[in-house]
């Protein structure tokens, strides 16, 4: 009995001592030992994350709050308090550029994308140098630039903005003329990007005046006109590789690269322009964010867009740029090649089912983009645009965002982008859902055309 | 024997469960056996936090990293990697509103304030509703003016700005005439907060201009001039409560109350005008955040307000909203008094020093705020402002600036607050090691007005 009594007792401890090994191991190698302070926010912060939202939806930390716990924000077409409910006949939202093809991306990184903010973290206007910007987040993009091979960094300075928006402004600022009698005159090539248009022609001053299609000043030869050139590449909406159309000393470019990554096009050198301005929104998805920057070669411009910039909202928010270095870290983690993978992959199988779909139609056709070499994946690679540029061929046609709007596809109408209405933007970068809505409605209009129905499909 | 080892085994054993009731609570009831993805980023921030700057400084997670390890940014006049060492002959910085003093608060509200991120948080342009601002934000915001009682939300609409320096122009935009001959006159009373100046000219359109000191058009009887007048209230520089000094249907005001809180002011009756401006900067010390809002009575206003705020940066970043959300919550914890309380001490104290080492001046003099019964406190209180508005009081001091660097004090200069250059303003909003040398300084000076040196200290 004694001797039973010993082994039994023994046998508890060796059991206990297990599962102290368990929990010390649980403490400590997981870096829970030492928490502190940042436990409640972190256990707050985990709890929202894994609120089921049936994989049509997240609910954030500060969402709406029902019944204690944040909602569901659902994607397009789907609803319910865990929007399981998908909603018949409703149509696909393919307007905006809403980047939410790469959230799979940073939930699949979760761990290593998690950012914890102190209550104190940098209160001051400035940075310990006395700057508003970030030197290790400038570190990082120069890095980040090097790794891709898609711009050139060296003697350039470089201007953070809240989201690229703020600094297209900012550089048709820093590159109209002081004092001249004739404002500056602000020209794109058809088709743009509606903000440069609207944003001109919103904070119009004396200095500059959107003036319309670059092809109207291709053979200007009046050296006392001052044009700024809008250049987008990849083109927004059609993804083509555009370089600037005017040129000589009274001609000035702003490159807008936003969309001038592996995602979405080959790289084929690094751009080497004087004003090339670049999004966080495009490169990792974080639209949201506001972040943007711009590499500038010459100083007095560089430091009339940093004058802009403070003067319109004192800098960058630090939590902004905090955030940003902590997703371009991500981003250059390991090969750095990660997330171009995962993007590029997504975007090639979209845009391959789309194109197979449109071929089959004579109704509508798409835009045409020849494969490429890419120095980046280092071989020849199709297309892989962010946007479909639609256009409807029969003639009765004229307004095809009403063909699309009657198929139950909601895109963004050719005229905004100065073309004609023949043309619908279709965003092909938004999340799952909204893919594979377009591509379901899309199907059902190509088969009506060969005279199906959707019961077909 | 038997018995011996019996008893020895049970010991072990129930020293060992004694230890993992020990580490079981460690993990649940700190909330961290649930804890995940969000652990190394928690370590990480916390590891930095605990990084030692001598009580003269701090270490952030985006710190310039030397060896392993993010750098100390020492307040000024202390350097050294731990920011132990007291520079000598180092002049008191007192020029900038950067509202450090505030930072001990959050140190002290570090588990409260403690902010975790996911990586796939708000990737979208838009909140849920398709708005670019958070509803739970502005709820706080409503019950924060309804809880201090300095503003009246009723009936108004809410706009975001990155800053009140955005929300400034917005309103300057949104306020001036389209169409008309002659553009809007901006006017502002002396002293005042030199932005109003500098962004009217900078961003200065066809629609308005920078007209100058109210004072001149108080008599204007032309009602076909549209004017805009900026109202400081508490004013910057000399923390005077001021209100609008036009009056009739061709004048618009728009009244800043970036230093309507407690901390610096009695709250006389809630704000009610038509346009006013608030920023966290001011209220939580969270300068670096750049986050601003209006109260807007107008729906024209808010809404041209709402397009200026959309075109320049398409909305205020996401993260920016959440962690004002978070710091606003921490304020309105509880019985809602405590950063009042603390803060409100702070500014009084400092005040007190300031004015009495002042006093024994005949050199200098400073602002005279009358004591005013406070509905916020419920009790008459004495003056505590943000900011010391010098004056030199000698003939030959013209040039205050001078005097006061001369004296080891870097203010700002009166003449950039459209006053004389008799005037200094010395900003008491800083760190206590700024105003720890402010004070040290000034003693000196009106000790040596009195004929002794800085020995007699």
């Amino acid at each position: 009995m004694g001797v039973k009594n010993n082994y039994f007792a023994y046998a508890c401890f060796w059991c206990s001592l297990l599962v102290n090994i368990f929990l010390s191991y649980n403490l400590l190698v997981g870096n829970k030992w030492s928490l502190s302070w940042s436990t409640n926010a972190a256990a707050e912060a985990e709890a929202v994350a894994s609120i089921s939202c049936s994989g049509h939806g997240r609910a954030y930390l500060d969402g709406v709050v029902v019944d204690g716990k944040q909602i569901c924000e659902c994607n397009t077409c789907y609803d319910g308090p865990d929007c399981s409910n998908h909603v018949l006949d409703c149509p696909a939202d393919v307007n905006s550029g809403d980047p939410l093809f790469l959230e799979p991306f940073w939930m699949q990184n979760a761990a290593s994308s998690a950012l914890v903010v102190s209550g104190w973290h940098r209160m001051s206007y400035s940075f310990g140098d006395q700057t508003a910007t970030s030197k290790e987040l400038e570190k990082s993009i120069r890095k980040l630039h090097s790794v891709i091979g898609n711009a050139v960094t060296e003697g350039r300075y470089i201007v953070f903005g809240t989201g690229s928006t703020q600094l297209l402004n900012a550089a048709v600022h820093a590159l109209s003329q002081d004092n001249s009698s004739t404002p500056s005159k602000v020209v794109v090539s058809v088709p743009f990007y509606p903000a440069y248009e609207e944003q001109t022609e919103f904070f119009a001053t004396e200095d500059y005046e959107f003036y319309g299609d670059t092809s109207l000043y291709r053979n200007n030869s009046d050296d006392t006109m001052d044009m700024i050139e809008f250049v987008t590449s990849p083109n927004n909406p059609d993804g083509k590789l555009k370089r600037a159309v005017l040129n000589g000393p009274s001609a000035k470019a702003i490159h807008d690269h936003a969309y001038n990554w592996p995602h979405y096009t080959a790289i084929t050198s690094p751009s080497d322009e004087d004003l090339m301005i670049f999004t966080l929104s495009k490169l990792t998805g974080h639209a949201g964010v506001r972040f943007g920057w711009a590499l500038v070669k010459d100083k007095t411009v560089y430091e009339k867009m940093l004058i802009y910039t403070g003067e319109n909202t004192f800098g960058v928010s630090k939590d902004t740029q905090l955030r940003a270095l902590k997703l371009l870290n991500v981003v250059l983690e390991g090969d750095g090649r990660s997330i171009f993978n995962y993007a590029y992959e997504k975007m090639r199988t979209r845009w391959e089912s789309l194109s197979q779909t449109v071929s089959l139609s004579k109704r509508f056709t798409l835009q045409e983009i020849p494969p490429r070499f890419c120095t980046f994946f280092k071989n020849v690679r199709g297309p892989s645009p962010a946007y479909g540029w639609l256009k409807c061929e029969r003639e009765e046609d004229e307004l095809c965002y009403k063909v699309l709007e009657d198929g139950g596809i909601l895109g963004r109408v050719g005229t905004r982008f100065g073309a004609s209405s023949r043309y619908v933007r279709l965003s092909l970068i938004k999340s799952q859902d909204d893919f594979d809505q377009l591509l379901q409605h899309l199907k059902v209009l190509v088969l009506q055309e060969a005279g199906g129905t959707r019961a077909d499909i």
